[in-house]
């Protein structure tokens, strides 16, 4: 069966294709053209593979020819470090006026990232008092609302009719980030209300905005996180909500479109942090130099090498017991496995149910007390199993599996246990869950089972 | 610094512990006035607190203790297991009226986990049209486009001025799903065009509508994965997308809301097979039975304990030389969990490129050779702290030092390169490149792992 959305890929790397080799043969004009199929979106996705495929000149190059107000558009949807690139290389006056023309959120979002002086140069002629405005919301913290939100939203007076408030959103609508959702404010700034624009296209023209609005809207600081906010939009469903400060003054808006990209970033630093890579700072794979790849990953690797001088020490002190009995070791592996692997799964479904908001802190020993019974049973499923095998198969004798089985159900028990807790007590702490599981569980519970392995062998076998 | 979002959190513990309370004194009214100082999306949140602390029967006699129309909001922010465990309780008017108001998709939801018989009975009554509607909605498969999608959108008219077409949406907007953008179709339903409110709104009266459409709009097959539908949002940042069939008739649309939704359930997904959980079907830890849990956990550890067997097989064949130099032990899991590590990093790294569509699979001979340039400068800087470590801390000898260092190096890069490309081959297949990380890659790597070493130590110690 054919599908629509696998026909737009084939048209899209056609598309890509051609362009490629028009840029080959140096036929910009003609490149250009067949880039102008495509919306904005498509175009900046082009540009970036223009720049992977040859280099940021040529790109350049085509963006500088691409249409000035499709430019702009183009420009909103880069991400910063190609932006920054790009404003670098074009002229002054293409700087401000592509700078001008974006939306206030974008404009910050590319100012953050200049050096000082550039900021200066391109605010030259803005009037002061945006200047100000601008200056203002530098100020706020990275990832924060704050540095999130835009001050484009459309504010209503509670005394308008809806006939007209709606002809007040006519005349600024073209200017604010969404009309869909309105701000009714008091004499001092203050929120007192929202309105959606569904609700004045469906009330009668004379219906006064105070009774239609709805009066206690959910709302954000300025200065929460942005995964705090990205967290009521999922729970809410809303397209907007509104940034207060610390008076409950209106500061801006942040848009539900902005907020999927947030998603992506959080949960692109939860898996990577899950998976022991540290500040890939939402680069791409492929745009990270080898350099950056090894930052990301060297620390980690490095700490955890650290810790298993701990575990060789453990199996240092050991040692002379091992060498007695030797077939011990063939069981180290499935033992550390199968330790790292059961805490992984616990800290893992932990992990995922505080950042859904299911799992608090409070429901720490109903989570310690689901892992107990959880851990028992799939303990003595797995020593069922492992008891046949080394006895039946391998020969050894029944105490050695003993040893093994009796130090499977301890072993899976204490790993769930901490690959649980850990993460909590992380949140407890201050610190990410998230850089609680993957590699720094597995180093942990290698510990805790060499350890368990040896004591349980120590006592059964009498070495 | 006071913080809005913390205040709101404490206030709605004050609030569940007050109705708490009262619905431990039997006093059910005061607990439902309580209940009805928050929001549709909190009700629904106490409810389910309130069925954890004490169960469903209470949960369902304050549900039918609230008003109609906010019983009905509440319902559909609940989750469907909630949902259904409601209907299976109460009566068949009460079922009747709630199916009846909820939005479509909701609705659709619903009937989706109900029996057949149930089905037909609440749908006795229903007109034959719509029944016939709700039948083909029924039909589409979980998780496509088809099952998030609603038929309850506005079309317009081509030809229509923008007034006609405001007057149409101030008329039905009240029961579409959203206003904000509307669809305009020719005679054979096929889409011809979007508009979006705002356009609407701030054009003149007199324009028409398809003069001031976007004709070339985004759009998803009703078969697509919602995966793929959310991957649409992300890209372009939409509210609404359109969903067709076959012919590019215009069947239904899907929202940014229910995408969060989407969003939220994938990542799970994706999350838990990283961390070797499999099926949780996106149940809250908590609400998952200990039956629940371990079947979600125990294959992963099974399949990979028996992978444990051939690593023990692999010492076992190494027994003799191992015997012989008893020191070689101590560094195994360090080796091994270095593999796995440096494994996980890459596969993370990976998996997460092709989830949000940066790296495709004809990039695999760019990540191959990105993954070999960073694990030569990460081997070598582990390998160099280890070989300093060996002889002068742990006074083993050069040549014991030397077999770790290059078996170090050797499986850094191996485990890197496998992590990087099993992901890309398990996408090449069908399957989830997800499964591939975490401990399926650990059990993988630690066999290459132990191998590498055991070859090096009998190349270089002639053992």
């Amino acid at each position: 069966m054919e599908n629509a959305l696998f026909d737009m890929d084939i048209a899209y790397r056609e598309s890509l294709e051609k362009i490629f080799e028009y840029i080959e043969q140096k036929k910009y004009f003609r490149s250009r053209d067949e880039l102008l199929k495509h919306n904005e979106v498509e175009i900046a996705e082009m540009l970036v593979d223009i720049r992977r495929r040859f280099d940021l000149q040529r790109m350049v190059v085509l963006f500088r020819a691409l249409p000035k107000d499709i430019s702009v558009d183009v420009f909103a949807e880069l991400d910063n470090d190609d932006r920054i690139d790009i404003i670098n290389i074009i002229t002054d006056p293409e700087v401000k006026y592509i700078i001008n023309e974006l939306d206030f959120d974008d404009m910050i979002d590319v100012l953050e990232d200049l050096p000082a002086n550039i900021v200066d140069k391109i605010l030259d002629k803005t009037p002061k008092s945006e200047r100000k405005l601008i200056n203002n919301f530098l100020k706020y913290k990275e990832d924060s609302a704050g540095s999130l939100m835009t001050p484009e939203y459309i504010n209503l007076r509670k005394n308008w009719t809806i006939e007209e408030a709606l002809k007040h959103i006519k005349e600024v609508g073209l200017d604010s980030e969404t009309i869909y959702t309105n701000y009714v404010l008091d004499g001092g700034r203050k929120l007192i209300g929202v309105i959606s624009l569904r609700t004045l296209v469906v009330s009668p023209d004379n219906a006064i905005v105070s009774d239609l609005m709805h009066d206690d809207p959910v709302v954000c600081h300025v200065d929460d996180d942005q995964e705090e906010v990205s967290d009521l939009f999922t729970r809410y469903g809303y397209l907007a909500i509104p940034v207060v400060d610390n008076e409950f003054r209106l500061v801006g808006i942040v848009t539900v479109d902005d907020i999927l990209d947030v998603i992506e970033e959080e949960t692109t630093e939860d898996i990577e942090r899950m998976g022991g890579v540290i500040d890939s700072a939402n680069k791409d794979y492929l745009d990270m130099s080898v350099t950056h790849h090894v930052k990301a990953r060297l620390p980690w690797l490095m700490l955890l090498m650290f810790s298993y001088f701990i575990t060789g020490g453990i199996i240092d002190s050991f040692q002379e017991a091992l060498s007695k009995v030797i077939s011990l070791v063939i069981y180290m592996p499935m033992l550390m496995g199968t330790g790292g692997n059961s805490g992984s799964q616990s800290s893992t479904l932990v992990i995922r149910g505080m950042a859904t908001g299911e799992i608090e802190l409070g429901d720490v020993f109903k989570v310690i007390w689901k892992e107990i019974r959880v851990s028992i049973i799939v303990g003595l499923c797995l020593s069922f199993i492992n008891f046949f095998r080394i006895v039946y198969l391998d020969h050894n004798p029944p105490m050695v599996a003993l040893t093994v089985c009796i130090s499977m159900v301890f072993i899976v028990t204490i790993a769930k246990i901490i690959g649980a807790t850990l993460p909590m007590f992380a949140k407890k702490i201050g610190m990410d869950p998230a850089l609680m599981a993957g590699p720094m569980m597995a180093s942990l519970t290698d510990m805790i089972s060499l350890t368990t392995y040896f004591i349980m062998a120590g006592l059964l076998l009498n070495i």
